[in-house]
């Protein structure tokens, strides 16, 4: 087993209404049955109360999901909306395509494409709702993003013998895609979740977007959201620890592994107060942060 | 004692987020103390998981502010805040009432500066923060007000040979006692709560505000925001019941009394999206609601 070291983006009290309200939106995107509802609430409100300081945010959001799926008898209650983000991301590859290869620099764009993709987030909202492809394109060629930040992570990416990406969200993964279309060929495994958790990728949603056809899927051995490392499997651990580049899609995978011994790349919105807090960087920008490692 | 009638406004699930928000902004001002926060807050998520929907909010209200005084041994957490609500009221007092008293007709003007005062209030926010005069007396003067309810607001008072006026919070009570001079002298009697619950106006925040120079003072029986009717004591009920006149200031009132049988006015600022949703009027309207009574 590798060593799991600790994070220090462990849960705020902030974070009590936060759950609260994010179990309440994922019922009632599962069932409009009230007392099934309360009941569930109730539940999700005792574990609340139990949940620790010391856990991590995405933990708690395991937990209430899990209260979820039990609860309503359905082990992937999002699964039609995740159909639905792939299917319109999908729809859209036409468009952002040539935008990408068309762009100054290609690689540069598919990560803006990639960050930008990372709005298929049903974990804070269930608002999240029909994109207008126009609006998607300006604002992602627009998007103020670090562009020192930008070469020296197509620079890492260049020099990478094997890459290991975490996925995120279904939907997202067909922008993942294309930006994987832009790594040296043949280096790429893509890691996505053991078990449906929010509209998370799992194995099903990843090849459904295609990623299947541009890198080596594997699972992670758990259904968390994020990356909690001590929730992981032998397989993938080995491949977290050996890869030569770790990318890290998305807001949960920096929560579970910013303190982590080894290096990162994260690609991410900033969708959270806290987060936005502890990175000293603005609530909703996109950010490509690299983490050097920490050493234990 | 008096038949209580049921109310409809009954907890729905929406209020669990906003309650857990509530406890927690209610606790911040009380403490700073991190693990004493946790723990009330792991009892406030318990209180709530128990909690049935068939209860109204504000016994949630008084659930967790019980349970907030009762941990941090401060019987009445929000003293300062009342105090410093009244003291910026009465400071403000010199400008407003001869604002009321050039208006074509000073009562409308009273009525609108008492609803106006029902901003002072902890219930939902803690953000409330200091007010700038100018400001408040020009919104004041321009928030719509349905003209017509305030004309049959003006002749029930004045047709009405005693009055009961269930006053709200700290603060607020200084434009009550404005409102209460364009009164016909001697007939009103103002209740308050028997204890401390959030900021609402004790006795002695109400003697502050000058409540006692232009009405009788009573206590109701209850430290619950509003008017939890079963609650209250028997003296209360006595003057509830035989009052000609019955007028509640505040949402809390509108929630617990709204399907009482008796005939009531409420004065009210709406803050809440479920209460502005049964009544039908906009988030944040000013209202004059007349009640006139269900049958039981």
């Amino acid at each position: 087993m590798w060593k799991v070291i600790g994070t220090d983006m462990n849960t705020e009290l902030d974070c009590l209404p936060c759950f609260t309200r994010q179990a309440l939106d994922a019922l009632n995107l599962v069932t409009s049955d009230d007392e099934l509802r309360w009941r569930v609430m109730r539940e999700a409100l005792r574990a609340a109360a139990q949940f620790s300081s010391s856990q991590q945010p995405p933990e708690m959001a395991q937990i209430i999901h899990s209260i979820i799926r039990e609860a309503t008898g359905n082990n992937d209650p999002y699964h039609h909306l995740k159909k639905s983000s792939t299917d319109t991301a999908l729809r859209m590859e036409s468009v952002v395509r040539p935008v990408i290869e068309n762009a100054i620099n290609p690689f540069h764009m598919a990560v803006r494409f990639a960050i930008a993709g990372n709005i298929m987030d049903y974990a804070l909202t269930s608002k999240w709702k029909a994109i207008d492809v126009d609006d998607f394109i300006e604002e992602t060629r627009l998007q103020p993003l670090c562009e020192p930040h930008l070469r020296r992570f197509e620079q890492a990416v260049n020099r990478a013998k094997s890459i290991l990406y975490l996925a995120d969200n279904a939907g997202e993964t067909v922008f993942d895609r294309l930006l994987l279309e832009q790594f040296p060929p043949g280096i790429t495994t893509v890691a996505v979740k053991s078990g449906p958790i929010i509209n998370d990728a799992t194995r099903e949603d990843a090849i459904e977007a295609g990623l299947g056809n541009v890198a080596e899927l594997i699972e992670n051995g758990s259904n968390a959201p994020g990356t909690i490392l001590d929730q992981c499997s032998d397989a993938f651990l080995e491949a977290y620890h050996t890869a030569d580049l770790v990318i890290a899609k998305g807001q949960a995978n920096w929560e579970t592994l910013h303190r982590d011994a080894r290096e990162l790349w994260f690609l991410t919105r900033v969708k959270c107060p806290i987060v936005a807090d502890r990175i000293e960087r603005p609530l909703n920008s996109w950010q490509i942060i690299h983490h050097p490692g920490v050493q234990p």
